[in-house]
């Protein structure tokens, strides 16, 4: 493929798989979102780049759905590339294959970018005389829904845990991976014998930080899919951190 | 290097590091034991290998002694290669050197091999006719102390945990890296600002299984050095599952 699309090859390591021998939603989203980081660095719009610039990406939304998740040991590929730009977001999508090139799942995401001193939106068209827009594409498809709507009305949250050092990244936030292997543990081994992971989607709102109290909010809003939210406590209120859309199958 | 030292070329990935910036003893072990899989299966003597006769290694002790870590995209390299072999087990050492070449840790463990039906140790000099006393090696050296004792007389827990999905491999057992992660949360971000992870020693003795209750013990035996146990409830007893030694500087 050409330049605008960037391939990497990876193995499912056995420290990575579940108790099923498959690859988990957590490492594999690490995976996509380190392949985007190459993606971006190779062609100038890296995180190193854009913070001497003192401009960095954040991720908005994620959103993934697999046919079929890699066994250990078994190797696999990611694609990845720019489906399209806006003047404060851009597309960025994902194609997940098998050894053999078969396509196993599709991933979207939503990135914005900021200034880093005010954490203030910043204009894409702007960056690099707007040459970013010069990487879009559409020589790969991802047929895959756009991440929708997700609404969590309970009160009462299915589980209450405090952010701790292994949540906590070099920016001093609890990253988005493990707010998502949080989620997954919501689920009793039981319940994922029975159902397959099909879709799982992430919507990041606000940072939460070492020690605070994240309450997680879970609503089955059709059989097996699940709508939740993750909120931090702040004095007496709440904040919406992440929302997430578990579907099974 | 000869055929007897096996070396990976690896990059500190961004949510592999913590708020510092350099890699976590988790993922570090994590690279270490995929880097001994390596060595083994390209020898003929991989779990893959094994379990076509019935056998699998079981990692019995692992201390890692670290004089920096990587930091955040830094590349990085691991040496590893067999020390020696006795009847019933095998040590195997490690050296992780910087993106010069420069020796910034070491790592020894101790490995046995069990029958995967009794569970019972297998006797490693029938393995291939003994053949794997051919790929030991000083070449290298380890200058770091071998595991020692770690003794833990307290009774009140200072965290307890249940194991869940993310804790679970495929063997259905709680994941050796886990409980490394585990037992670095106990640390507040205020005492690792302020301390730096010289050595992490584990000795792992029972499997644990989801839903089991976790209790970690831990008891400061000198000036930032803590002696852990981690045990799991069964019934009204108790067993040890790992026990672990943790040095800052």
């Amino acid at each position: 493929m050409g330049n605008k699309v960037e391939t990497t090859a990876l193995m499912a390591e056995p420290f990575h798989v579940d108790f099923s021998g498959r690859l988990t939603m957590g490492v594999l989203g690490n995976h996509l979102l380190n392949c985007a980081g190459v993606h971006a660095a190779s062609r100038g719009f890296g995180i190193a780049e854009l913070n001497e610039c003192k401009y960095t990406w954040v991720l908005s939304r994620l959103a993934i759905e697999m046919f079929e998740m890699p066994y250990q040991y078994e190797h696999f590929t990611i694609d990845t590339w720019v489906e399209s730009v806006y003047r404060l977001f851009t597309n960025r999508n994902f194609r997940i294959c098998d050894k053999d090139g078969t396509s196993i799942g599709y991933a979207r995401s939503i990135w914005a970018m900021i200034d880093v001193a005010s954490r203030k939106p910043a204009d894409l068209f702007q960056l690099h005389g707007g040459s970013i827009v010069e990487y879009c594409t559409d020589e790969l498809d991802c047929p895959i829904d756009r991440p929708g709507r997700i609404k969590v009305s309970t009160t009462d949250p299915v589980s209450v845990l405090t952010a701790r050092y292994s949540d906590i990244d070099i920016n001093g936030h609890v990253n988005s991976i493990r707010y998502i292997e949080h989620i997954m543990d919501l689920f009793s081994l039981d319940y994922l014998k029975d159902h397959i992971l099909k879709r799982f989607e992430m919507a990041y709102s606000a940072e939460s930080y070492y020690g605070d109290e994240l309450r997680i909010y879970q609503e089955e809003t059709a059989p097996d899919s699940f709508d939740l939210e993750i909120r931090k406590k702040i004095g007496e209120k709440e904040e919406v951190c992440v929302k997430s859309k578990v579907i099974f199958k």
